[in-house]
């Protein structure tokens, strides 16, 4: 399984996945899930990925190919990020293809992207790409993605992200989320990888691989568990007064 | 959909439950998934349904006219809690054995129960019951379980849960995992029904029973709300010191 998440907010974007790949419980890998296509001072772009691993290498591997041999459309040469979007369907959807003809037997070579950057002249933007090869943007209220096991992690999103968060809240609350869905589900593992681009800096950001000692992350951790144990203390307490409750044979409380 | 969760601590059981039902967005209606099946002062027995309606009915249905009918076995006669869930696994797995035989067109009569109460002269118990009859009790360590949509609610419960929590932090962790779960997923909703047992009392405990706009529910939730915000102020910063990153041409950050 994967955890994959996109905040976008005023600021800038932050991007967050695990790295644990696995096809049963005796093969688990450990597989980057993030990549960054292009930091060129002119353009930002980055890839995660979830699903079939074939399929999600197969796809930043094609990206890669085409600016070396200078491809028409590429991802230096794509006018707005949603055609990126689009080139990013299309080899996944033809890679799928090869794949989905040649057996039926339960293998699922699909897979999920989101696509998160920006190209000078226009807005950040992050994307989501589904394996059908359609894309959506993020909403404007809550401008997040995620792809993968992407439940565990989402309350906390869903209460926390808006546009006005800053740069840094908005990373330790996909860290947050991260952490949620680790600790709920042992199929999303480390290392973490965290990157947090500035609005307009069209430069990589700040990149973090986290492993599952670090230190900082440990930290975050406790903090975090250790405030939420505190929050329940200062919740108010339940009425006094309840209501009967009327028993299947039609008598009500005593 | 539905959420339901059962919490067992030292002192006692929290019950949670929502109240919606729908088969499809254009049929929602309001139901109760709480069913208290016995109080008598020798038993305290509450049964949480999940999945269909129908089954849920007649299982509760079924219950109660074999207590009225003096069946051998019903739940004032049947000797431990382990018995009772297996009583209420066989009216299950029968009603829903008349109707899976009847249509195959993509019906689902599956439910899911969590039973949970206390016999005199036994410990408090919780149990899940299966669509298929079987069931299991909830772990030492992590005792609680949930049936329906338990994902979006399961974090806290993670993180907070274990035998030594009191029943009031018990009974006010079940309704954050309620919220959470009702912020993220539409098809859970209002009103929430929450009983809270004391252990050994015997006796029906607090009852519950909050409407959408119930002032303790919003203030709770305002309460949370604020005080996660508030938390994410008090986490470590992010290190300075980031890594670089690799292009996927080879390169790396500059």
């Amino acid at each position: 399984m994967t955890y994959c998440a996109a905040i976008s907010v005023d600021t800038g974007v932050v991007l967050v996945s695990d790295s644990r790949t696995n096809a049963g419980v005796d093969q688990i890998s450990t597989y980057s899930k993030m990549h960054k296509l292009i930091s060129d001072g002119e353009r930002m772009i980055t890839l995660l990925s979830s699903g079939n691993l074939a399929t999600s290498q197969a796809v930043v591997r094609t990206a890669a190919r085409d600016v070396k041999n200078e491809a028409n459309n590429n991802i230096k040469t794509l006018t707005s990020l949603a055609d990126v979007a689009e080139y990013i369907a299309d080899i996944s959807r033809a890679e799928q293809k090869k794949y989905r003809a040649k057996t039926d037997d339960g293998f699922n070579p699909e897979a999920s992207f989101i696509l998160a950057g920006q190209i000078r002249g226009f807005e950040q933007q992050i994307f989501l790409v589904y394996p059908e090869g359609n894309y959506i943007r993020a909403a404007k209220r809550h401008p997040f993605l995620q792809i993968g096991e992407i439940k565990y992690g989402k309350p906390i999103l869903d209460r926390i992200v808006e546009p006005q968060l800053d740069l840094q809240t908005a990373a330790q609350c996909a860290l947050v989320s991260m952490d949620s869905t680790m600790r709920s589900n042992l199929s999303v593992g480390p290392p973490i990888e965290l990157l947090v681009y500035e609005a307009d800096s069209f430069k990589s950001g700040a990149y973090y691989n986290f492993s599952s000692d670090d230190e900082y992350l440990r930290a975050l951790r406790d903090s975090w568990h250790g405030q939420l144990r505190d929050a329940f203390n200062r919740l108010p307490e339940l009425p006094s007064h309840s209501t009967p409750m009327r028993i299947i044979d039609g008598s009500t409380d005593q």
